[in-house]
Formats: structure tokens, C-alpha cells, sequence
């Protein structure tokens, strides 16, 4: 070793190493740059609404914390006893909602309920779960966590981590041996998992290098077999392994997907014409308060969340005599899963939480305007506290807009014989909010779509670049044993490793008030009597209700279809019909790993797509609280298995839409989207058809439009 | 009974009933008012590119028969002898495709293979399947149908049916003991399917009626218990049951849904402005020869077919040497079976199959323009043969347009830290070809989607008319016996009865040539080996190629999941991967009907959601070429009990899309549309992403619009 580690800790620490921190992308962005509030001008797309922000008051009972509210909590934590001495790092700090008949008892112009805050932050070793009243000043509960889990690591944790890496011979020496220049080493940290009582009691990092050489796209040039395990109390290596010297690095050839470098190069990449969804009379939708949306017949509230990503509450549609009926009180993505498939030392414990572990909102970088969301979008900004408890802003994280597809609301066309001439159709047009959290290399687009016919469509979309793997076959043909293959080659040496994707909703749905049931509606074969007809067999609609959570634990089967009912038994239709929405999947995929399996114990939300909860504000998030190395302890499944009554009770519904993923060269250097969604569809809420009345579109309702290059 | 029958006769034949013909409406529409081209002036919607086909050539070898042909066609049959004393009734009168090698061999500028007509006629009891060459001007074959399986009916047939009917007194009793006025019955032709011997050896209809009073919405007034089933040749009644005098036709308040008429009508349907898709620099896409389109990298033919609806053919994509790549020879909805779960005497047999009963194209009536399909679509129209051999044009029944929605083609964000602050999104657009079906009550909305990214997405949307039941009951609470409702309540005295749809896609797929083999990539679950890993479990992606039939027969299984690739065993990626492409099902349904209920034989394609064969010409109908009371002995399952070889053959892919249907009052008077699709996408088909380089869009590509209303 030639270098003395003091220069090489220089060179990696202010210079050379990009330190992607994996979703704590706050921490080091504004937290190491000491600086709280980022400036306006870095960010390149406009910004609609976040003048206020400094002085912004919150205006409704479930609007996230402002700056000033930020602020204070700080002071707060500041003079409370235990943290005098040293101030905690702050891993999670947001609104603690008040109680849902607070909210629900709340009109506009009340005073709001009093405003409380959540916050989960670390010390000496010590988790501590903490509210603090921001009315009374003081912290009012501090409780310290005594079951698995550890929250999210902060940069300080992770700057550990890589100088304990940086201090160690074999480290330099495989970073050396493999022939990669330290200005190029580009390292980060995957989480961990929980995999039995050897790392239990140390909260550790497995850091992962890549070059970075001639592409910013690293992701395609891992440096493979390489691991490090730190643990970041003890400033120690638990472990490090190098197995891969004889693995080559990938080239970065054409892996760069930047326009402005790409532009030069020319293939047959297809052109299209520019095209826009234009609105001559504009948006039809209105942003109050900074968070209510109100759109056709839809009002709900919005708001960005460090954790969830996007949270939809109090989703309200318009009623025949004019009043908004509750549909859904809080609807958000709980927690996403992504076990990859490879045994392998270097790979097994590769199982992300990506909500629990690294934060969908965290994740969630400005949105690119015109690519990733529509002109006329509305852009709504996050803000967070950093890991030092100051705020901050991460502009343009979430858009709102209205969308036209082309696609037919309802038609019928009658022959244009005597009597009945009829060609009846009536365009779609949609309300959408979209977010999307980069965590780490994918990108996972999440879109909230609201139908004037009541119905919402939740998408998940999935781009980004590949967890790839290094590998000496160049093509398959030189592949001696494909049992050494976790997934198909999609370019020279890089291996595309299976993998899932797993992304729990949940539900908190409120048909016409709080208290619902969970029905399945069994489309069951019934064989006719002889005589009875002609016909053999029908189907049948047999509907029962779930007594308790049990029944409610549903695994989907196409050759034993049902419907999956909530509904107000209070409430009925006109006809005597309960009043419910339906949930409706599209394509999915489930988890078949063992179901004692490590990853699949703390994501055992995914041994069913279906559940059903009692409302019960400590269960959120469906792998748990704490869930960096948690065991699994505070999931759904654990909640669940008490087996509660759900029936006419505040329920919850949580829906789990899957993704199997075997790569191909086509997802190399980054994948085109793949998509999937599912529905919350009325059923007998509505008298009748809600949108019968609905306006075609005539020709003098559309815009005049010209180039702009003819201006 | 006072009114003479001849008064009647003329009353119903002349002035009052509707008869909607269920499908044969251009034989109705044009035949019987002797107008074989219908007028211009008569279409509302304006016509692109229809000025010509007065004098069309064909320009292709796959372009459809046009009128000049046409009209050889009816003079070749004229002349044709077994003809001579009795024009046979045209059933289905189209284009007798080349042979593949033929179409493949040719290249614009060469002459056309012969031009042969393919022409289902009925005379004397006997079905005709006749070959037409129009080059030798001669009748090259004629083979007279010996198995089961009548054409669909003619007009006439359904006249006779009617004049039978209504000579009958007890039809006449029981309308006029429903205080029906003859002014207001419309009475409707259901297909009967084929349940036992009792029907055999008869060409049968079974009439249903219903009440047009107050509404031209008369499916939802069903006059209930009342069918006849009348032998067309024979022109007897074969049965006539009236069970249900004491139910009464439901209302028809609020059912009817034209717009002019439920303007006046104020509810609080919501509003939206009015959106369009703008293109300053206009479509990107051009048809060339009438049927040739080509857009961004894909080209392929078009056209509107009698019996399919859309047939895409030579589908192609071009790769980066800039040459064009096969992906799909033809592509088409061969079969759309519908059964209804009502074991009833009145309801037993119904169990459509559109396409091969009622046709596809045959129902598709013109587009409604700025409604069906947004502005600057490209409308196309059906040159088709009526029932007498005469041309006639439906137009605009195909649309072609652009689609920009707002989503993500591709994206990556990265932490914008040091090194790298990269936020790339892209834009998707994609090619829709649409029609819709109106057969009845239904319209199946059909779109091919096609995208840069070489995927292309099938989607059917459901929306019109439930087919519905009347019944006794106002509401639930009076229902004494939920064993009667074959379905929910959907409005007073009305139960939307549960059914299923079920669309078979006929896939000829050509990766890169002709002979392509089918892979199923199971995944699959391994234990890891003791002390091999901390995890204990992981799935691995096992390929096995089919080799015969049977191992192609496919139910899909959420827990035992597979990739479905039709793959080019001599071609290979740049890495040595076969290039294919994969079937990619969504949101999807079974048919859970016994087996050997005479529905689910004659739609036994509907046994399995995939299947493969070997290329045969003569078997492109999945529910066979006859289907009017077939006894499904010309099936998908027929042919493909021989369990033929597929291995690196010239292979179809089947698909069946499925879809249950518990109705709900949402549902009522017209449906919502309701959707699902299925995707066939690249699999190491591309050597990298295709549209890597693809451009973003900028502000200075977008439009300068202002509302018409401002001009």
C-alpha cells in the first residue's frame, strides 16, 4: 500500500467518492452541506407553489408540518432533559395525526385539533419513539424501542462506514487489484436484512462499490464479490469478503443514457412528433390550502410524506343531492419489497424495505417537467427535517394533472335504422398524482388516478437501471454451468438478477362513514338438476361476509374468482343494495419463498394479496415501524394473526400488487416502464350509472393550436 | 284476437318494430331498403379517405376485396351454375388470403398473387364454402358443409322468423297481455347455441322482445318469460313458452341516455374542460395505399374484416441497421364467447359467439369522432359483401391515432450531489388502432397499441347495454328467494344477470422469420443447500421449449408463474440469447363451466388461456369457421387434440382475455367501461433498450393554443 489512508480518506471524502446514500439523499444533500433550505435557483424546473413555505400555516387537521412547526419541534427537542447533553439524530419527523373522529368532526374554519409530531430518532445506541405536543410545547411521550429494528441510518452513520472501509489493507487492496482509480470508486449502502442472531445487536452497513468510469451510469459496473460488512457503533469490519478478483468489471460502453451526451450518438432510436394534452379553458381542478384537491366530483387531501411517499385522505365523491360521501379516509403505499434471487455471498441479503428502510418520500427528487408529468401539471414540494432536525424543502415531488387518453367513458351505438339512430360516446378525462422515488437504482412511479365514474386506479410503474451482477461470460455461449446464473445475461460480463417486487397499499376505506365490512363475493360453479335445463353448470354469485380477520386473508385464484367487497352495512342503495366499492386487481405477481425464509418473515405482508385490519393508528406500515434488521415482529401478519372482528367496524384494506422480474437486454442500461395497477371500483354506491350525463366533446370545445416554432 | 294479422304485419314490418338484426345489420341497413352503398350525406362523421373505393385497387396482397371485386365476385357466382336458378344467400364474402410464403415473397412493385375470394353462401338447406378466383373469373372450389354449424342468419331468415311469429296467436296474446302497443316492440334475434338433438338438423332462431315505450333504450325493458323458437326453414314455431305474464316490463325512467334528450335534465354529473391531444408539427404517423401504416420504427397492414374486426398483419419493427424486423404475421380477435349464468328456460342458451355468429366488423358501426377517438385520428371504412353479393361501405369504423397520456416511456433520477445530478425522463407515445363492436347491447371496444419500445398492448373495454332480466321484485327487501336472481338488482324490477366474456386472440407470431419455437420460463422455487446461505429459499427461471401442442396448453397460476416467449430458435441477440418476444397477461378470467356443457365445447378455446398450433390456414376461427349452432366440432381444442409438433415450426400463439361480470347498479342504463389487456413485448429481441435515445420533449416543441371560443 503506497497511499497513506489520511489521502485516500481526503481524495474519497471531499473529492473522489460519490457517496450515493441510497434514499437518505436528504442527509447528505442538505445536512453535509450545511446548508437547510436549498436554494430555488439550483432546481431547473419551475416551481408553482412553494413561494410560502417559510412562513407556512398548517390549514387543515392533516396537513404535513410546516417550516415554522419544523423549527419548533427542534427547540423543543433541544431543551428536553435526555438530549441536553447530545442532540439525537433525527431519522423520522412528521405529523403525529390526531385521532380520525378528530379529523372527521373538523369543518373548515374550526380550529385545528392540537398539533402533535411523531418522531423517531437515534441515541447512545437507543431508539427513541417520541411525541411532541407543538400547542404545549413538550414532548410528550418518549418511549424507547425494545423490540427488533433500527430506523433508517443517517450520513453520519454511513460516512462511518466508509472510513472504517477506507482504513482497511484488504479493502485498498481489492479496490487496487481490480485496477480501479479512487476518483472513480463509487460506493453505497444496501440494507442489511435480518438474518439470524449473528448480527443481531449491531446496527450494520454491507457496503457495495462500483466504477464509475466513462458513465455515470455505475449501477452497470459493479465491482463484484466484494462485500463489507460495518458495524457502525463499534467503528468496526464485522466482515469483508472479496471472492470476485477474477470477475471482470463490465465495460460502461453505451450505458450513459444522458440526452446531452447521447445526442451525437446516432441510431435508430425512433422519432415521434412533440404532442400535449392541451386544456383551452384550462385545468379543471383547484389546489386549496396548499393540499385539498378538488376536481369534477372528487375533493381529497394530498400531501407528500418522507416515508410513504404520497398519502391520499378524505377521498370524497359528489353525491346526486350534492353532498360529498366518503369513499376512503387515508389510502398510501406501506411498504415495497424487493427480494433478488441470488443465494450467493454477496447477494442473499439483498431484500429491500424500500418505504421502512430508505423512505419513498425521501427518495422522491424533483420531477422533470414535460417528461415526467404533463404542461399544466401542478407541482406540490416535500418538506422534511433532515437528520439534524432542521427542515428542508425537496421541490416538485409530487404533480396533479388532468388527463385525456383518447379513452371512451361509456358508448353505445344503436343501428341507424327506423326508429333508433344512436351513437352515443363520452371521452375520459382523469384527474392523476404522480411521485417518484428513485431508491437507488430503480425508479418507481406511483400514480393516484381518480374517474368522474367514482373509480380509483392505482399504478405503480417501474423504471430505472438494473441491480446487476458481474459475471466472466461475455455471452452465453462461454457459460459453463447456468447454475451459476441468478439471471440472464443482458450485456457482456452483467448478469440481470431475478428479482420481485412486492408494494403494499393500504386502504383505510370509510364507505359512507367509518364503520365498514369485508365481503367476497365467490363466483361458484353450481351444476343444474336433471331437468332443470339444458344447460350443465353456471355460476353463481354466493357473498359472504368476513367475521374476522381470518376470513379476510385471501390469496387470489383464477380458477376461484371472487369479488372483494367494502361496504357500509348501514347504508343502502336505492334498491336495498349495501353501498361498497369494490377492489379490483389487474396483473400481479405473489412471493413463493419459504414463509420462514428471513425476507419473507418481515415482508410477510406478501403471503397474501388480500387482508383486512381493524383501524388501529400503530398499524401502518406493514413490515413494521423500526425496519432496518428488524426480525419480522411488527408486521401485518404478526397484527393479523390476533384474528380481530372486522365486521361493521373501521376497517382497513391493504392490497399487495406484485412484480416478478426476469431481466432482459432490453432493461439494459435502463429499463423502458413496466407497469401494473389495480382498481377501488363503486359498487351499488351509486344509484345508477354516475356519469350517464356526462358531455361529449363537441369540435368547438377544442383549441386552436399552432407550432410554437411558428411564433 | 281483433286485429287481422295481415294489419298487423304491415303495422310491424312497415312502421313499428325495430328489428335489430343482432349484427347482419348491413343486410338489414342496405339490403332491404335496396341501397347498396349507402350516402355519403348520410354519415355524420366526417369520412378521411373513402372517396375512392368506387374504383379501389388492390394494392397488396393482403388488401382487402374491393368494390369492382366485389361486384366480379356477385357476377362469377351469377354465372356459376349450381347458381343458376337461385342466388344463394351471401354469408361471409371476403378475401381468401395468399399463402404466407407468397405474401412474404412479394415486394412492392411486384404483381399481386392471384386474388381469390373466400365466400360462405347458404342455398337449399345446404352451406356452401366457395373459392372465387378472380383472375380466372371461375368458382375453384365448392365444398358443401357436411359437419355441424349453420352461417349466420340473413335477413330474410329473420323476417321469416318474424312473419312466423306473428301470425301466431299466442305471441299476439301474450304481447297484448303485456299492454304492449305494437308501435313499441322491438324484438331482437338471440343466437341459440346448440343443446342436444332436440335442435339438431334445424336452423332455428329464438326470438326475444322487449318495449321501446318512453325509451330507446328498450334493453332495459325486457318483456320477460316470452320466447319462440321458430325453424326459419320450415317457417314453424318449433317452441313457444310465456312464463312470465306475471312480471312485469320494467320502467323506463332514466334509462334513456342521449345526450339531446338528458341535456335538459340537470344532476350532478360532473363537469370537466374539454382536453385535447395537440400536434404542432402534426401526426407522426402516414397510411400509405389505404392499408400500409407506418410510425416512429413499426409498420404494418390494416384492415377491417367482416368477421374479426381489426386483422393487423406483417407486423415489423425496425432495428438498429434501420432494416425491418417480423414480429407479428397477423394478429386478430378470432372468437368472442359470452355465457350468461341463468339456467332458466328463457335464458339457458344464451351464450353468444360474436364474432363467428354476428361478426365483429359486421357490428361495428363509424366511430364518433372527438368521442370514440380523439382529434387528428385517421378514420378507415369496411368495403364488406351484404347478404344479395352487393358491396357496401360502412365507414369510419377504424380509427388510427397518436397517444401521449402523460406517462413515462423511461426515467432515472439520481441524488444530485457531486458527479452526478441527473434527472432523465422520457415521454411515451404510442400508435392506437381502434374499433368498436356494437353487437347488441354490448360494445367491445378493441385497441391495438403499439409502442417504440417494440411492445404492443391488446386492450377490450367493455362498455353499452347490460343484457338484463326482468323480475317481480322492486328492491332486496322483497326478494323471498335469492335462489331466482341469477344476478344482483341493478334497478326496480331489473337483475343484471352475472356472465362472463371471453376474446380469443388468433397470434401468428414470425420473430425474425417464420419458424419460431414456445418457451415457458417457469419460476421456481429452490431451498438453498444446507450451509450454503443464510436465505432459504430463492426462485430460479427454468426455460423448457415446447415441443407438441400439449405442452403449450397453458392455465396461467398465480403461484406456479411463468414467462410465455415465442422465440426465433436460429436467430440470437448480439450475447447469444434467443431473439423472442413474451406474452405479458394482465387483469384476466377463466371459464370455470364444465367441460362438457355444450357452451364450453363449442367455446373450448376458452379451457386454457394460452395455446399454440401449428400455422394452418384453415384454422383461424377458435370456435369454428360455422358457429351458428355449431356442436363445436371445428374448435381450437379439435385441432389441437393431435398434439402436433410446434418446435421450430411456423406456430400460432392463442390468447384468451376473460372478464366476469357481476353486475352492479353502476352498470345501469349503459355500462362505464370497463377494460383489460395483455401485452407481447420484446425479450431479447433488441440488443439494448430501444429507445435509449430517445428525445425528451422541450417547451419549444409545444403548441400555442387558445380556446376556440376566443376566435
Amino acid at each position: 500500500m503506497k497511499i497513506p489512508y489520511c489521502i485516500q480518506l481526503f481524495i474519497i471524502i471531499s473529492i473522489a467518492v460519490f457517496i450515493y446514500v441510497y434514499s437518505r439523499n436528504q442527509h447528505l444533500n442538505f445536512g453535509c452541506r450545511k446548508t437547510n433550505l436549498r436554494s430555488r435557483s439550483t432546481i431547473d424546473t419551475p416551481v408553482h407553489n412553494s413561494d410560502h413555505h417559510f412562513t407556512d400555516t398548517p390549514l387543515h387537521p392533516l396537513d404535513p408540518l410546516t417550516i415554522p412547526e419544523i423549527n419548533k419541534i427542534r427547540s423543543i427537542l433541544s431543551a428536553y432533559e435526555p438530549f441536553s447533553s447530545s442532540f439525537p439524530s433525527i431519522n423520522t419527523l412528521s405529523l403525529d395525526e390526531p385521532d380520525k373522529c378528530q379529523v372527521l368532526a373538523w369543518k373548515p374554519g374550526d380550529p385545528l385539533p392540537p398539533r402533535r409530531a411523531s418522531v423517531i430518532s437515534f441515541l447512545d445506541g437507543q431508539t427513541h419513539l417520541l411525541t411532541v405536543d407543538l400547542d404545549l410545547a413538550v414532548v410528550t411521550g418518549d418511549v424507547v424501542n425494545v423490540g427488533s429494528g433500527y430506523p433508517m441510518l443517517t450520513t453520519e452513520d454511513l460516512t462511518t462506514a466508509l472510513e472504517v472501509l477506507l482504513t482497511n489493507l484488504d479493502f485498498n487492496k481489492s479496490i487496487l487489484a481490480r485496477g480501479v482509480d479512487f476518483n472513480d470508486l463509487v460506493c453505497i449502502p444496501p440494507s442489511s436484512g435480518w438474518f439470524g442472531p449473528d448480527e443481531d445487536g449491531k446496527r450494520i452497513v454491507k457496503v457495495q462499490c462500483f466504477s464509475s468510469q466513462n458513465t455515470p451510469n455505475y449501477y452497470m459496473r459493479p465491482i463484484e464479490g466484494l462485500r463489507v460488512t460495518v458495524d457502525v457503533d463499534k467503528r468496526e469490519i464485522v466482515k469483508i469478503t472479496d471472492t470476485g478478483r477474477d470477475i471482470p468489471i463490465p465495460e460502461g460502453t453505451n450505458t450513459d443514457y444522458r440526452y446531452t451526451t447521447r445526442s451525437p450518438f446516432s441510431d435508430m432510436t425512433p422519432e415521434t412528433n412533440p404532442m400535449s394534452m392541451e386544456q383551452p379553458k384550462g385545468p379543471s381542478f383547484t389546489v386549496e390550502n396548499g393540499h385539498t384537491v378538488k376536481w369534477a366530483n372528487w375533493v381529497f387531501h394530498i400531501k407528500p410524506d418522507i416515508r410513504a411517499g404520497i398519502i391520499i385522505s378524505q377521498a370524497m365523491i359528489r353525491a346526486e343531492n350534492g353532498e360529498y360521501r366518503s369513499v376512503m379516509y387515508k389510502g398510501f403505499a406501506s411498504e415495497l419489497y424487493v427480494p433478488y434471487m441470488d443465494p450467493d455471498q454477496g447477494w442473499y441479503y439483498k431484500s429491500y424495505m424500500d418505504a421502512g428502510e430508505f423512505g419513498l418520500g425521501a427518495t422522491a427528487m424533483p420531477l422533470v417537467e414535460l417528461n415526467d408529468c404533463p404542461r399544466y401539471s401542478y407541482y406540490m414540494d416535500g418538506v422534511f427535517a433532515s437528520a439534524d432536525g432542521r427542515p428542508f424543502i425537496q421541490p416538485n415531488i409530487i404533480c396533479i394533472f388532468e388527463r385525456f387518453t383518447g379513452d371512451i367513458g361509456w358508448r353505445h351505438s344503436e343501428i341507424p335504422a327506423m326508429g333508433f339512430d344512436i351513437r352515443e360516446s363520452r371521452p375520459k378525462t382523469t384527474l392523476v398524482a404522480r411521485m417518484v422515488a428513485s431508491v437507488g437504482n430503480y425508479d418507481y412511479i406511483f400514480d393516484w388516478e381518480f374517474q368522474t365514474d367514482g373509480l380509483i386506479r392505482i399504478k405503480v410503474g417501474l423504471s430505472g437501471m438494473l441491480m446487476v451482477k458481474a459475471t466472466p461470460y461475455e455471452n452465453i455461449y462461454n457459460i459453463s454451468n447456468t447454475d451459476d446464473m441468478s439471471g440472464p445475461l443482458v450485456s457482456e460480463n452483467v448478469i440481470g438478477v431475478v428479482h420481485d417486487h412486492f408494494i403494499s397499499f393500504h386502504l383505510d376505506m370509510d364507505i359512507d362513514g367509518p364503520n365498514n365490512s369485508f365481503a367476497e363475493v365467490n363466483l361458484v360453479k353450481e351444476e343444474t338438476r336433471p331437468g332443470q335445463s339444458p344447460r350443465k353448470s353456471y355460476l353463481k354469485a354466493i357473498r359472504k361476509v368476513a367475521k374476522t380477520e381470518d376470513d379476510a386473508k385471501i390469496k387470489l385464484k383464477l380458477y376461484d374468482p371472487s369479488e372483494f367487497h367494502v361496504f357500509n352495512p348501514a347504508k343502502r342503495s336505492r334498491l336495498g343494495n349495501p353501498t361498497g366499492y369494490k377492489i379490483v386487481p389487474g396483473g400481479t405477481a405473489a412471493s413463493l419463498l419459504d414463509l420462514d425464509d428471513p425476507p419473507q418473515i418481515r415482508a410477510a405482508f406478501s403471503n397474501n394479496q388480500i387482508w383486512v385490519t381493524p383501524h388501529n393508528k400503530s398499524e401502518e406500515w406493514a413490515g413494521g415501524l423500526l425496519v432496518s434488521q428488524s426480525k419480522g415482529d411488527d408486521t401485518l401478519a404478526v397484527w393479523s394473526a390476533r384474528n380481530r372482528e372486522i365486521e361493521n367496524k373501521d376497517i382497513v384494506l391493504w392490497y399487495t400488487l406484485g412484480f416478478h422480474h426476469i431481466p432482459c437486454q432490453e432493461d439494459f442500461p435502463v429499463m423502458p416502464t413496466v407497469s401494473s395497477s389495480f382498481e377501488l371500483k363503486p359498487v351499488n354506491f351509486f344509484d345508477r350509472n354516475p356519469i350517464l350525463n356526462a358531455k361529449p366533446i363537441f369540435q368547438k370545445d377544442l383549441p386552436v393550436c399552432s407550432a410554437t416554432s411558428s411564433y
